[in-house]
């Protein structure tokens, strides 16, 4: 016989949610603390199966992805993660062994970064779909926005781009173990992150695709960009794809990549070298924060030869 | 040409999230304050079309069911709402007309509860959803919760039972204006579970149906009781039902009600008449709390004959 709800939160949540603000899953709502001089940050990312995971993926993919993409928006905030709320919608052909899997890889990704079971929803649904609300906190003044990127200053990119764009392609076949691994269990850069909050003019993650994540940034501060193509950070694999101007475009507006992109100024600019070592990860330097010409809030990717280089998309379109 | 999800969310959801909270919906994550002295409490909950609302239910009525049951949650902890995220699962044949009254009816039940929209996610799905994930502060230490129930005490229950049940049975015909309302838009109880924080043992609103809520206090709490099921009040709507004993059952297990069940000690009841004439409702007692006897933690229901009345399903079951 199925199991019924309440067997499943026994049997495979409610381990990993024996913190305090959980109270046992036992009442109707989680109690968690913000300690005074911080704020609280909240933010929620939906997976739908067959929308944003393959129906063949694994439980192990599944919760890498959702509580990895939801912690690399805390990320981009410069927020230290503490608790989440996980919300399934269970298909009508569930498997016992995708939950066992999934609340396995959820419960090592929590432990991990650090992250409480909060609590959640467990509801019946046509369609497979899986919630994570992450909650953290981040010091006063110093959380990282969208909006306060300046003329004049430095763009710069964590790690390498396209890696989520390969790994999705190879996902199918399984064929590039790095690539796999890039899409199935993205890294937040959480310390990355924490470490640029109050250094950083701006800040966001790449996950719709460079293009259109810079674009977000310009929209919100009011500025343009521009960005010198080639001087996008590749993976060895990404440099092999991107053999002709459009395979580069693919990369650089592929998305899940989980990256920060983020803005300083020239004054702030010489700390970078001593964060990227600290947080171990990469800082490039792709381009400059410009004026807006005529209300166009866009970043302009340049070839070397100085021609702008066009997308077919600039980043995920959710629907 | 169908709109995307940013031109959704302009027009849409951004005009309901004018709070600094929100920043503009423009950043990775709502910004949020808990004030010293108060916990943060949050719950979320998951509604599917076809599951958790008719697949003909129009945007309004989802709307007010998805905001009112998540509010009823806080309600039952005592917490003041603050703010809250919605996740929209957008379905393939999706209709703008749905939205503009989903929109409307959710801004103006933000508004009656004086609750902020921090932000969310609006993704594609096969099938339509909706999860709200609600914010609130509960003053330390005067948070309810499920556990403090002590044998001896007296259980309570807010408003009348079974309005809930009745309603989505009217909810196919639209027969019964009353009973379509305490369906389509149900009124947390938000000012009674303040009121009651730091009065009641423990409370819990009665979402599955008031004999699977009243066994949630049983075990959590480890006691058991016993309700006087002609106690139990009921509308003239519910009277008439309950003709015979299976059908005020049904009443007694159907759910949907959102009303308060909790229990009180002998030194706080004097107390509750004062609570409900303030939160303008009305409050009855319905039975006792016991010692459970070999570890039954349960309500038993007992018809004015003195025998146990029997449910087919003592609650909601999820799947």
């Amino acid at each position: 016989m199925a199991r019924d709800e309440f067997d499943l939160i026994a049997r495979y949540l409610a381990p990993l949610a024996s913190n305090a603000a959980a109270r046992g899953l036992a009442d109707d709502a989680a109690v968690f603390e913000v300690p005074a001089g911080y704020h609280g940050v909240v933010s929620t990312d939906a997976l739908v199966s067959g929308v944003h995971f393959p129906a063949h993926a694994t439980g192990d993919v599944v919760a890498r992805r959702a509580l990895g993409s939801a912690l690399s928006d805390l990320a981009a905030m410069g927020a230290t993660p503490t608790g989440c709320l996980l919300t399934w919608g269970i298909g009508p052909d569930w498997d016992e062994s995708f939950f066992a899997e999934f609340a396995e890889a959820f419960g090592a990704t929590l432990d991990t970064y650090n992250v409480d079971l909060w609590g959640g929803d467990t509801v019946r649904a046509t369609t497979p779909f899986i919630s994570v609300c992450v909650h953290g906190i981040g010091r006063k003044p110093d959380l990282l926005s969208r909006s306060g990127a300046r003329a004049g200053e430095a763009v710069y990119v964590s790690g390498t781009i396209g890696d989520g764009f390969l790994g999705l392609q190879a996902f199918g076949t399984m064929t590039d173990a790095d690539a796999v691994s890039a899409y199935a269990a993205p890294t937040p850069q959480l310390a990355l992150g924490q470490a640029l909050a109050g250094v950083a003019s701006a800040c966001i993650d790449v996950s719709d695709g460079l293009a259109a994540d810079l674009d977000h940034i310009c929209r919100a501060s009011q500025i343009a960009m521009e960005i010198e193509a080639a001087a996008a950070p590749l993976s060895a694999a990404g440099v092999a794809y991107a053999q002709d101007t459009n395979f580069l475009a693919a990369l650089l507006s592929g998305g899940d990549d989980y990256q920060l992109a983020f803005t300083v100024s020239a004054e702030n600019a010489p700390k970078l070298e001593d964060i990227g070592r600290a947080a171990q990860v990469a800082l490039t330097r792709i381009g400059t924060v410009t004026q807006s010409l005529e209300q166009s809030f866009s970043a302009r990717f340049l070839a070397a030869d100085g021609a702008e280089i066009s997308f077919a998309n600039r980043g995920y379109k959710h629907f």
